[in-house]
């Protein structure tokens, strides 16, 4: 990457689909004070120094009351000139996650409503976004082939020169054929 | 997402590994005023509300002097605390790119060598960084496997409350079964 000084140009909002692996549910809010009542994730901005997935689980917990841990990354939205970003562009980020619980007591400030809906159902219905109906799609696909052909699985590595650890994701490989790395 | 208000929390980096797919061989540069000498995608820091895809091209022909186009999106790192972004995290994004050029005029101020290298000796070396490593072998089974085994494909959509457009990145699905979406 580039050498030279950088500025913060984004910022970084997280979601995140919480998939009942059991009965093929998704955990999904209506928000409040929206003319256009659509299903979508559970999510929020990352707050300084957080990781993706901290703040995908972090949301969930505090808009729905339900718990989960954190699996992969499956989609990235950028946009610019974002309504609610002050001028600045907004990298959007889907994650998949397991639910820990399941019990629904959700935040009645940010939400007006909040289910735990067939992932089928949220992949058909109008009564959505175009990007949660599209990640419906992913999911279901996923439930169906298994979520490695839709998941970026998350690694830690070693910085090089800082010795500190980043977060990696990409497509699962298979494992390399020699010991080379 | 939320609809609290935000601030710009990380900037963003983006390198293209440009694959010339009739060979196999992939164009890497080497930093200048680096004690490791390693071989790593050119790239650099997005401008202000340009696209992902854009800011690979743009930095690819800069410090090689290859034009290329955008293919998709690769990998995803994100880090925090990263020297060179001034307290802010780092969003940094390899991408694929297909080379419409080949003769290298590399920047000389950036960079000490540039080269179209064997993607499977790229994948092999200890000159490079673990995120190379890792990426070229990605590239490796994309060039056996198709490339659609490892990409996150782009399409643009229209963004429901500001009518404006965003770049959504995912795995390819299938075609719907249903005319629904």
């Amino acid at each position: 990457e580039s050498r030279l000084p950088g500025f913060a140009t984004h910022q970084v909002g997280v979601a995140g689909a919480v998939v009942d692996e059991s009965n093929g549910n998704v955990l999904v809010v209506q928000d409040k004070n929206k003319t256009k009542n659509a299903w979508k994730f559970p999510g929020g901005l990352s707050d300084p120094g957080e990781n993706i997935g901290a703040t995908a689980v972090r949301e969930v917990f505090e808009e729905t009351g339900v718990h989960s841990e954190f699996r992969s990354l499956l989609s990235v939205r950028q946009q610019h000139n974002h309504p609610g970003a002050f001028g600045m562009s907004d990298m959007y980020i889907i994650c998949r996650l397991s639910p820990l619980s399941y019990h629904i007591n959700f935040c009645t400030q940010e939400c007006l409503r909040c289910e735990w809906l067939p992932l089928a159902e949220l992949a058909a219905t109008s009564q959505t976004t175009p990007i949660t109906a599209r990640v419906a799609r992913l999911l279901l696909h996923g439930l169906e082939h298994g979520f490695d052909s839709i998941d970026l699985a998350m690694e830690e590595l070693p910085a090089v020169y800082s010795g500190m650890f980043y977060q990696l994701y990409h497509r699962q490989l298979p494992p390399p054929q020699k010991p080379s790395l």
